[in-house]
């Protein structure tokens, strides 16, 4: 069995050895550059691991799976930075200002069709048709997703069940789905697809809220982000949303104030905001559900058919991403 | 054997119980306007047509097919028109003038992850891996010659071989694939399957010459569009690029100036292009082309092994498109 050290070195060697090659450069070198931006590989790292449970021996026919949710993954940030206007992603440059909105539409739509192309590289044809059909369920719900948190912005009525689904869509079916994709590629049981696929959806759902609390009571220099940049940006995360629903009502107005306009002075405004929520005891709230939705999770993978030593490699990935303190 | 009436109903009815119903209702409906905009149904059409020729008792069957490359070729449509920052399409508002770039940007992709799914609802499985590669090709040459189109604005020297090449790309591997992919369904004999995706090719890009004729020579009630567009957006089309070529030095050096800016007086322009044009006789020139491909496509449907009977439909869709006088 490999560890996650020798995935990551498997996955980026196959990366690299598929980088796009063809005609015009215009339209795939934009989409190598996103590709190397780096990342942590969660996605295919997931779907490696999903398919070394079940057939470790034939790791390798896996890679066109993994490179699938790599490829489609990053479609996708190329995709939303353009929507979020967002000029940096990972320290660098995004795709539509190092180039374009016109290049990082055209190429971001080149990965999508670049996504399916590679896992229609997979050598088991048998299982391809399922592959694909769980993969445009998986695609299609991402962008459901992102349409869906487009939309909270302009609303004023999101409910924190609304919340949680978005997120679900948009982050945490990707994760599942790589388990998925991965399970279904080494001829896993029924039972065992469906419940890592389960697990990835709920680990998935902790990460995203793990993100919202990080990105108030983080250490800036452990998170890799400015500390309060959701505040700052009015996003309606889980923190606001809960903290508008258990603060006495003064609180709620105020936060309502405080979030119905860009502000001006930034810093006074994410103090203020962290404040309250410090108030009402939204950390642990969070942490709670956070931890709720890890154990779920883990209940699922729990139910996987496998010797308990084969399912390390994922509460090592989860550890990473999720720390019970901090 | 049904005809182009009978089968552009059965298309439409298909269309109609296969709409976007999803929700965020902020992503299908730009969707489903898009592909209620009408248009000619080409591409489903050929599919069809292709299907029925082998195979015409199933031709239901057919049906996700067609719907893919229609709901593929609208997918492309809104993010081209993104792109060009094009205000109109077939009479009415285009997709991001109706809403905004990010709607168009979203609901394109998730039009393009559904032309996949309606893919895999076709019943025979033991050809869907094929069809989804062939469509995976074509879906990419598509991106390609878009890319290569905006590159062409940017560049001083495309030669006319590099048109004829973005063409094929954008516009005519799409109709090439339509029939591929509508006689690989059909179960037709690998020879048949290749000559008809040469038909298709060809006839593209007599399709596309003949586009850029009328814009300039054309009838504007018939055409549907402004005479003269091309030549006020400085559009390096057939016409152009041959009469740089085959003009005299003093008309190739007024056609640069010509084509530099962005003209003050559009009508002036039009007419001085057009009359250079006609004294170099540009319209016999680009006629001709167009008919040398359309009898390269015609003697690939020649060579397709069924009875004469079953390729008229083709050479009547053809007749509707590219008529011989103008």
């Amino acid at each position: 069995m490999k560890n996650l050290t020798e995935l990551r070195k498997l996955l980026e060697d196959y990366q690299e050895n598929n980088s796009f090659t063809r005609a015009p450069r215009e339209l795939y070198e934009p989409a190598n550059y996103m590709m190397n931006l780096g990342g942590k590989r969660l996605r295919p790292l997931l779907a490696l691991v999903a398919y070394q449970m079940f057939r470790p021996s034939y790791l390798r026919e896996a890679l066109p799976i993994a490179h699938t949710v790599e490829i489609f993954h990053n479609f996708t940030l190329v995709h939303d930075d353009i929507m979020d206007d967002a000029p940096i992603r990972r320290g660098k440059p995004t795709v539509h200002t190092k180039w374009n909105d016109n290049t990082a539409i055209l190429s971001g739509d080149v990965m999508l069709i670049a996504a399916y192309e590679s896992l229609m590289t997979f050598k088991d044809e048998g299982r391809l048709s399922r592959l694909v059909r769980v993969f445009n369920r998986v695609a299609r719900e991402v962008c459901e997703g992102q349409q869906m948190d487009m939309n909270f912005e302009q609303r004023g009525d999101v409910s924190i069940e609304d919340y949680l689904h978005m997120i679900e869509l948009k982050t945490a079916v990707l994760l599942g789905g790589s388990l998925e994709m991965g399970a279904i590629a080494a001829h896993a049981k029924e039972k065992d697809v469906t419940n890592l696929s389960e697990f990835g959806r709920y680990i998935g759902i902790a990460f995203q809220l793990q993100d919202d609390i990080l990105d108030t009571f983080g250490d800036a220099d452990k998170f890799g982000k400015r500390i309060g940049g959701d505040i700052v940006q009015n996003k309606k995360t889980f923190l606001l949303l809960k903290a508008m629903k258990e603060g006495t009502g003064q609180q709620s107005k105020r936060l309502r104030e405080l979030y119905s306009e860009m502000p001006a002075d930034e810093e006074a405004k994410i103090e203020e905001v962290t404040h309250i929520f410090r108030d009402i005891g939204i950390h642990d709230i969070a942490a709670a559900e956070r931890d709720k939705f890890r154990d779920k999770a883990f209940g699922h993978l729990e139910e996987v058919q496998v010797a308990e030593e084969e399912k390390g490699l994922l509460h090592e990935m989860t550890d990473l991403v999720i720390t019970r303190e901090h």
